[in-house]
């Protein structure tokens, strides 16, 4: 019995990215991996980030650009006794949304969407504005300087874990015990193991 | 100027590594990356966790142990307008703790060692116990089912953002927009900016 999900509802992935402030991504080259931590913004379809054009990452891609690329959203972590009748640790574990992404990095070169980029990007984290528009002269400097990259997506599989493969007697015992503790992200929990119950198997 | 400092001090480094519910494996095989997120513990020197024998995690490892390991633990998004005085998006960015590791993984095969990983991953994640002790015959099945690796480390290096290369006035006006915003995570951020000056440069 799969203990986690895989949601394949586009606007739902997508909500997930947007949520999320950063994401790691994961580069090889010369049979070395790097991880490393990103901001980005997902957009037509693609993952936009940008670093700097003598940067390890930028760098990398230019010997290899398949990339892989994660985002997680941690909602409560499980105690072993929120589920377990016999006392066993086995059933400790944290639910969470995941999304990973494989595909290859192209650099971005044209003024026009590295504009688009940024603007989506301060779209996504400050939302409010309150910010001089990229068109001004005033950051051609800037965008010059910054190097964009998108991720061409060639598989996205989003996956969540939310109880959706317990027995109702399990599934009742953990929102129970998520109640009790009541904070905020137990609440937030309890709200998407009943939403996506739909997902039971 | 850097914005970014590096943070030495293995006891600072070790708390993040504690703190933290999950980290980004990167892995690559074929010259593939792949990255996917993984709950872990940090414990001796090395980064413990787990998998199924016969996942894609565990194959890659077979294939190629170079590993690359991230942590973030995110503060404050820091709004473009709470330190530029000219209006620009440019200094919109996010405070931050990360620790980036690249080591080999090491498939763990003694029982003893598998054992002494779940207790501290236990410990980590469910420090109040309410569980049977390892020890027990209960766990001998799952202990085998049970892939765990370490990771040993080659470098490991945390780099911390909290706009200890900010001039005092941006940083003053950092602190009262913080202050002004007043989230949970804004206080910790404000306390962090102020104990880590000591690395401003």
């Amino acid at each position: 019995m799969k203990q986690v999900f895989e949601i394949k509802d586009k606007k739902i992935i997508k909500s997930v990215l947007d949520n999320a402030e950063y994401g790691t991504l994961a580069l090889c080259a010369d049979n070395v991996p790097y991880s490393v931590p990103v901001n980005f913004v997902a957009l037509n379809d693609v993952i936009y980030f940008h670093g700097a054009y003598k940067g390890r990452k930028m760098s990398m891609i230019a010997k290899n650009a398949k990339v892989s690329f994660s985002v997680v959203e941690n909602y409560s972590l499980i105690q072993s006794y929120f589920s377990s009748t016999e006392g066993l640790a086995c059933s400790a574990t944290q639910f969470f949304k995941s999304v990973v992404i494989d595909g290859e990095a192209v650099v971005v070169e044209s003024r026009e969407e590295k504009v688009m980029m940024f603007e989506a990007l301060m779209q996504k984290l400050q939302p409010e504005g309150k910010y001089i528009s990229f068109d001004e002269e005033a950051y051609d400097k800037a965008i010059k300087a910054t190097a964009v990259a998108k991720i061409v997506v060639r598989e996205m599989r989003a996956k969540f874990k939310f109880g959706q493969h317990l027995n109702a007697e399990r599934f009742d015992m953990i929102v129970k015990h998520l109640e009790e503790r009541g904070e905020e992200k137990d609440v937030e929990t309890m709200a998407l193991m009943h939403e996506l119950k739909k997902y039971n198997v």
